[in-house]
């Protein structure tokens, strides 16, 4: 037994084989729960050993597809693995691979977009089917089988509870430091057995920094070395950090009006460019003792961990460039007591965030004149990646932003339109909407109302005269002057777009 | 000092006026909070003594016009009287009144449409402006000043709280009996401070049966003896028990499988004729011991509580026929420890529907294919009354059911459409839809898995034949296949039937 080994539980060191073998304990037609959340903590050798060997069951024209269930978006050695060999029958509740959503959008993969609360529950309640496999990477098994979680937490606990079998990924890569940073909440329950959650502070752990399973169900251990995929940053571009300046703004406005305490409350951020943004903005900004309550913590917040602007940050995975990944695990003794990583239930849960006071801030695809807010379909029927936790935080949230440059594709296709394509959050749940020309605040407008106050503050000028043009006629000549629309040319742009390159 | 005056408090008595006195108190342009919640606990007589005193300005010439802010759906004598003279701004959060909807489908009335479980935060949190006055209804006020509330408690403890001026009136027609019955949480906070709410059963008490008021704000106090406004009811139709009929058999089947327990979990269950249906099955049917968690006690509820199929029904407000009115004042102390009203921020809070894990039974205007629906917007313009708590219960419930006739105006309009008008549930929050046709589990199943389960199981033999031949046409032509759409005729049906008065 090697004394460097991070399997340290002897019983279970004869369960250590190839990736191949692991894979191979894997049949065809069956739902597996993968780890891995925003490219951080997915096993690293069995999906993509898996995929050679669907690759050859396909050559031998035998069908062979499972269902991949994980904690939010892998990396190509998963998704983009299991996607290349067309291996996946239904994915879900997260996915940003390009081939696997080439895949989706051809109608050659089934996805469920499922709110990222969501998943566990459902899975405790057998909504979503039987949960066969697990294959989860960890960061070592103690010598009494507990499990040390990896960069990601995600629903590794429901998955080692709920599947039959368990293959474990054993990542020396991973910093041995990640130890004690985890908070495992144990005491979920069915209703009605539920009880309050006992956290009220961002810092408050409330459960075991170990994930446990059955001995019995693991099946096979492999051991690896492997980075997790490194998250893309670039420096937040003038865009970016003009939203970024709006939000900040409408912190001190709110906070002079008493509207918020002056460390503001816990702030959710979606991954991105200008959640960088909004995050170098802050780390130069008034606030002080500031905290995170949020999915994924991006290279912006570890940036105001070191800056201390940040007090603490409570997340389910880290999602950081090779360059912070480097300053997070060469100095990780400086951030681990003020990181917390729970399971992705805990970090998006209603009870939490509605009791927490959320800031919740997330990127769309688009939003309409009436402030609804698609997050998932490119012209209504194409996926992008999924809507994440954005309805989990949005909807609970004491104020709930959401945030888009007004204008993509060097201006052929205005943000702001008519009417959303698709729905993803409903006029009900979004306060704030900001795009670089401005913020505009709906809280206490009707949808009229709401309309103007867009177009004016949030369309871009090259576009604003068309809106405000569809807006007044449909005022004019709606049936209804609640919600005025012109059915006939409510998706017009959309078709412009897709007949002419440009809306 | 009259001995059947409800007005206990002799500091108060003084303070006693006419209505038209009161209403005399209340200026142009300021916010003033009403109680009301379906029907039940409106303020009877200053609202209609206002609405007079708006006339005579209009009729001199000069502006008079308020914002209305309530509970939910009041009353002809408050939303009628005062949407009949031009008097209100600006209403919210719910109505559902011809008069108001009218003004509001004119554009002469601006109308948001909030979450029921959003306003009162939002009202402490100041993002909806200062609120002026509030007038509302109590059954009586006790010598020590603490008031007991009337058959709807709604957002009464916030518009007693946050208003400057408050006007009360004493209804002598409410039950005396009504006493002890409320259970009113004062433990609510404003982030960072918010504890957990300490309910874990529908039963729990929480509160105190009073509210409170300060008596130095007090201007006025109207002594009233009229009744609630009467909720109507019908028997239910063969569509409605036929809807209830597909609910039962899913509860049954799912109790075989395990994913609820034999007595189901606490239900809420939406205002009209199918919801009452649904009551009516699970009277007659299997499960006992059953318990509610929800916005509005109808009188399906209530002949559960009589049959004692249910245990106990936990509610902000009584939506009852004249006939179940009497039924319940003429045997009060049967029920009266089986009832609780609650503030409607916990009647419909997020935490505590997620904790009890609520089987939640909504009706919608339409759906569509995708499982998106449409709660508020007929033909998405019009409004009808608002998403009320469908949204609270949707979003955070343990099961989301929609429920609608699969067709409208006599076969002229389909409630399943290609897509739906206007979002106010999108795919993410809903778990089931039924129709009198039959019912679709959507959990599990991807967008076009939906769309032909929804198809074949929900809509009319009439449209079904459309609807697969668009789904079919969209998959093939759609330029994405995630949700397959063709922009282009998406709501072709709806402006089918404005030209020609049939989808």
């Amino acid at each position: 037994m090697s004394e460097t080994s991070r399997v340290q539980c002897a019983a279970l060191r004869s369960k250590i084989m190839s990736a191949e073998d692991a894979a191979a304990l894997i049949p065809s037609g069956v739902n597996v729960g993968m780890s891995g959340f925003t490219g951080s903590g997915y096993p690293k050798a069995v999906p993509s050993a898996l995929a050679k060997r669907i690759m050859d069951a396909n050559l031998h024209g035998k069908k062979f597809k499972i269902g991949v269930w994980t904690g939010a978006s892998t990396a190509p050695d998963l998704d983009g693995a299991l996607a290349m060999v067309d291996g996946v029958e239904l994915r879900l509740p997260y996915q940003s691979d390009p081939t696997c959503r080439k895949r989706i959008n051809a109608g050659e993969m089934e996805y469920i977009d499922i709110h990222l609360s969501h998943v566990a529950q459902f899975v405790w309640s057998g909504f979503l089917g039987k949960l066969d496999y697990a294959v989860v990477e960890v960061a070592g098994i103690l010598d009494d089988g507990r499990l040390i979680p990896s960069s990601s937490v995600g629903n590794n606990k429901t998955w080692l509870e709920q599947a039959d079998k368990v293959i474990l990924e054993v990542n020396a890569w991973q910093n041995p430091q990640l130890e004690g940073m985890h908070d495992i909440y144990y005491g979920t329950q069915l209703p009605p057995n539920r009880r309050p959650i006992p956290l009220v502070r961002v810092q408050d752990r409330i459960g075991d920094p170990y994930l446990r399973c059955d001995a019995s169900k693991i099946v096979g251990i492999v051991e690896t070395a492997s980075p997790d995929r490194n998250s893309t940053f670039s420096e937040p571009d003038e865009n970016s950090r003009r939203i970024a300046g709006f939000i900040l703004e409408f912190f001190e406005h709110e906070v002079r009006k008493g509207r918020l305490p002056p460390g503001l409350l816990p702030l959710q951020s979606g991954v991105g460019n200008i959640a960088n943004a909004v995050m170098a903005e802050l780390d130069q900004g008034p606030f002080e003792n500031l905290t995170a309550y949020t999915e994924v913590l991006q290279d912006g917040m570890l940036q105001m961990l070191k800056s201390e602007k940040l007090a603490c940050a409570s997340a389910t995975a880290f999602s950081l460039s090779s360059a912070a990944l480097v300053e997070l695990n060469s100095d990780l003794a400086r951030y681990r007591d003020r990181i917390i990583l729970r399971p992705q239930e805990i970090s998006n849960h209603p009870e939490l965030i509605r009791r927490l006071g959320v800031i919740a801030m997330n990127g769309v695809i688009e939003g309409d004149i009436y402030g609804n807010m698609n997050s998932t379909h490119v012209m209504g029927t194409q996926i992008m990646n999924g809507i994440g936790g954005s309805g989990d935080f949005a909807r609970n949230a004491y104020l709930s932003i959401f945030m888009t440059p007004s204008q993509a594709k060097d201006g052929a296709i205005s943000c702001i339109v008519p009417m959303a394509s698709h729905v993803d959050h409903t006029e009900h749940d979004v306060q704030i909407f900001v795009t670089e020309q401005g913020l505009a605040d709906l809280r206490g407008l009707s949808p009229k109302q709401r309309a103007r106050t867009i177009i004016e503050n949030c369309a871009h000028p090259h576009f604003r005269p068309a809106l405000m043009d569809y807006f007044k006629r449909a005022l004019a000549h709606s049936p209804g002057k609640q919600t005025p629309h012109l059915l006939e040319e409510a998706f017009s742009w959309h078709l412009r777009y897709q007949q002419t390159g440009a809306m």
